[in-house]
């Protein structure tokens, strides 16, 4: 498999679960400085012009929910979703949904407000509630959804890495993670997980 | 069960899945017109004061994504998702990735733009971009993703009320579906069907 990732973007919980599954695959940098990822090379392997993209033998996956829950499925062994539970499961894609469509949109209107809004004061706006609207995500996900250590308890899942790649974000968002403890121990027990260690070295 | 929903809502999805796969279920109509969702009662349902939440035996479960795939793998005869294929319910999952953290979000920047700007003016700005994101959007679905008639392909699966419902609300968005004869042809399709007049019935 190949992964194509930017330093630091959303892929990195890709990149992690890759790991954590002990997957064979390649990770690809695409060069978002250059605007590579609006090339025509790279749009015929996600013509959304995003990362991650996740390229496996039968076809390519976007979205980082997909692709974690493939890498899941198809690395059983590795236990990183729940599938032999529905409700279990249920709570893990809810998790994965609301850091796609809330939490991230939250935090993509700081850096990316240009996709919603010509407007440069509009932009400006925008970046001022940023702040609040993230720290208001992980608010909930502090008190209503966070189980401990991991995100759905014992058991660790696809949803841990996509958390600690959000989480990592917080400072740069204006968000002071400290008051958020559970968070921030979910961040600090990641960060020691051997697979997080080696993804990140491809971020640097 | 019980689905908690607002007519017309991206909760509609749910709804129709729940109809599709014979469900025993009740729906719950959340009044937000006088703000409901966003009411003490409300909140210990639905910690985030949004709709759909779905009221299982186990417990709550909220967003579309998880409701849907909860709702196909717990009524295996209605094949309503491929689990015993990890690839093409990576693709499933995809779509509804792309539906909930894009398409909505885009389409949520005419409606409810105060989310994420206080500055009348920029709320404005927002929605005057919005008919051109949605469309871009559903170029995207047209082209690359819609396989025909169904979303998957010849296999009907939860994917197909998500995208029905969210094609319900191109006209009031300012997009001229027209430009779109395979969304068109899947809109008509599906109103066709029982599940979907059962459901709407309730949205009237």
């Amino acid at each position: 498999m190949k992964l194509y990732f930017s330093p630091h973007s959303c892929a990195l919980a890709s990149h992690i679960a890759l790991e954590e599954a002990g997957a064979d695959f390649e990770a690809i940098r695409v060069d978002f400085a250059s605007n590579e990822q609006r090339g025509e090379a790279f749009l015929k392997i996600n013509p959304k012009g995003r990362v991650p993209a996740l390229v496996t033998e039968r076809g390519i996956l976007t979205e980082t929910p997909a692709i974690l829950f493939y890498i899941a499925q198809t690395h059983p062994t590795a236990q990183l979703a729940p599938f032999d539970d529905p409700f279990a499961l249920g709570q893990a894609l809810s998790f994965a949904s609301y850091l796609c469509a809330t939490v991230h949109v939250a935090h993509a209107h700081r850096t990316r407000g240009y996709r919603w809004v010509d407007d440069v004061a509009a932009i400006e706006a925008m970046k001022k509630k940023a702040a609040g609207n993230v720290a208001e995500c992980f608010r909930l996900i502090e008190t209503e959804m966070l189980v401990g250590p991991y995100v759905l308890g014992e058991r660790y899942s696809v949803c841990d890495p996509y958390l600690f790649t959000l989480a990592t974000w917080l400072e740069a968002d204006g968000v002071d993670p400290t008051q958020f403890p559970k968070v921030l121990a979910h961040r600090k027990l990641m960060a020691q997980r051997a697979a997080v260690v080696r993804a990140l070295k491809l971020h640097e």
